[in-house]
């Protein structure tokens, strides 16, 4: 088919698509026979606090801090921007190398790994509304962690994401990421690996995510912001209304070795889709998390590309996702781009 | 391992454990290091509406119902206890077989399907309240369906599926559940047949879900109800907490073949579990879908073992859980059969 021509509309009269992932292999249904328009999607108005609302557990400075990032460039204790800690109630905590043992049909493992929290000073300036300058430092300060943590052997994957939001699992509200090192690939990123994988076998080593990019920025539609270093996408088969996916244009499998310009570009691309996503769709509570290649020998996962993913809360999803994996959403990831193209943030 | 003396206990500090599906392969965190009791997952007191609140649409008889079961075992008018009708906003509809087609790096195909509603009489009665006679004849009412959508040769899997409450994603509050069939076999399912045909290859063609249950029953501590056709369980891998699944006895791939004592035992068996949970976690949102064979040649398939799956909506989804595919879950599920098999209903 001739891309330029692509044909997005149904030919049918079906009020829907059913659109697979490339990378991944999974379906979602475009239901945009039972459309909304984009602003009605907008969240109620959210409960924020203000920065004097109550005292915050993590406006303060930790002693045990991993790591500090200050505003002059060094570790300057009461000029402090980002600290990472480790975190209090540890899903998984440092330990020797976990062994996988068997209990009838089961397979079992100890919770061995990291759980650390990455938090921003201020209370009441979510990443959205942060310079692209503090956020490239957040990505410094994740980047500083990978390394950090790749020296353990044990670890199969460094996990880092980002609840904004009650709605999407925050617990205190005060702007933080978190980092969760385990000690096996968890399920979707070993399917995105193998599909990452496969396409590169196929294609002479080529790599899906580049080609991707490659027909986006031709086709146009989904392409919700760019600048020199990174590509806002709304994707082709989003399993949520406004998802958006921030994609290095430079083919790297690893975050953790994105250089100086990568880091500025994609700070800079995530704070202005946060950004829009607030302004746009009334502030709704998002996640948003690193997809990267898994720790280990670089020669098995140098196919990959490092990107981010973020997902507004805009629907629940219902015992149909719940059931099948297939998520349903009611607004087109053209017409989600249409819309957050247009914010002015 | 022996599995008389199954170890659950972490042997190590870790405060919590990975454990893995048999069958999808899936791993989870069950992380009781951050443990709360079962009592403190008990919902907020949900605003349930009164049988005469407001007139519902779904209290009359749909004109163009593909099916009607009345009191009387017929279908009489006045007496109707179950109707099956289409979706009035569907997102999938009749039509000829769709054709995958590739749009630049992407597989897309028309949203041909069936998309029904099953909807039971009282307003105010949802299934955890009804009597198990009423929820056999729900069963009975999704096993007419299945037969008929199978007789159209394009579907490859059927799914039904029940959402409870505004959190489970229902957006009208009368008892109902929804049928999909869609043209491919969605993820979740893709897998779990996968991980059941790769046990049976490797186990002179048993059935994992067979091998569960024996192994369940012997250890006993996630078995939460009994009869003479159905177990309850929490499941070892449960990716949410107090989450149950209804197994029946008989190894059986599709549940369209299930026979009058099945249905009767898993009738009674859900409408337990959904009272229990009711009860004893103040009445949360939950959904519960069925998992059974996909559509196809029977040959392909008979490895599968067909049941209910039941997620109570105690906890969101966070950054990690949307990200990595793992989900973590604060309370284990031995802990949640000790509690769920103690409620009195």
């Amino acid at each position: 088919m001739n891309e330029d021509a692509e044909q997005t509309k149904h030919p049918s009269h079906a009020p829907s698509e059913l659109r697979q992932d490339p990378v991944s292999g999974e379906w979602v249904v475009i239901a945009t026979g039972r459309a909304k328009r984009p602003q009605d999607f907008a969240s109620a108005p959210q409960k924020r606090a203000t920065p004097s609302a109550y005292p915050c557990p993590f406006e303060v400075l930790f002693p045990n801090a991993h790591s500090v990032y200050a505003r002059d460039g060094g570790t300057n204790a009461d000029e402090w921007l980002v600290q990472v800690v480790p975190n209090k109630y540890p899903a998984f905590v440092g330990g020797a190398c976990p062994v996988l043992r068997e209990v009838g049909p089961y397979r079992v493992t100890d919770g061995i790994g990291f759980h650390e929290v990455v938090i921003t000073r201020d209370h009441a300036r979510p990443l959205g509304v942060q310079t692209s300058t503090e956020a490239e430092l957040v990505l410094r300060a994740y980047q500083d962690r990978f390394r950090a943590i790749k020296a353990d052997s044990c670890m199969r994957y460094i996990s880092v994401f980002h609840n904004h939001g009650p709605l999407a699992g925050a617990t205190i509200e005060h702007p933080h990421s978190q980092i969760i090192a385990t000690p096996v690939i968890p399920p979707d990123i070993g399917r995105s690996i193998a599909g990452s994988h496969a396409y590169a076998q196929t294609h002479g080593g080529a790599c899906v995510h580049c080609a991707v990019l490659r027909h986006e920025l031709r086709a146009g539609e989904r392409v919700v912001y760019e600048n020199n270093d990174a590509v806002v996408l709304a994707p082709f088969a989003s399993k949520t209304a406004f998802e958006l996916r921030v994609m290095p244009r430079t083919h790297c499998a690893y975050f953790e070795e994105a250089g100086a310009s990568e880091r500025r570009g994609v700070a800079e691309a995530l704070t202005v889709s946060l950004a829009r996503i607030a302004k746009g769709l009334g502030d709704p509570d998002y996640n948003f998390f690193l997809h990267t290649a898994p720790v280990g020998p670089p020669e098995s996962f140098s196919h990959y590309h490092w990107h981010i993913e973020i997902i507004p809360k805009t629907a629940v999803w219902a015992g149909f996702e719940i059931g099948t994996g297939i998520e349903i959403s009611t607004i087109s990831p053209e017409e989600a781009a249409a819309f957050l193209k247009n914010v002015i943030v």
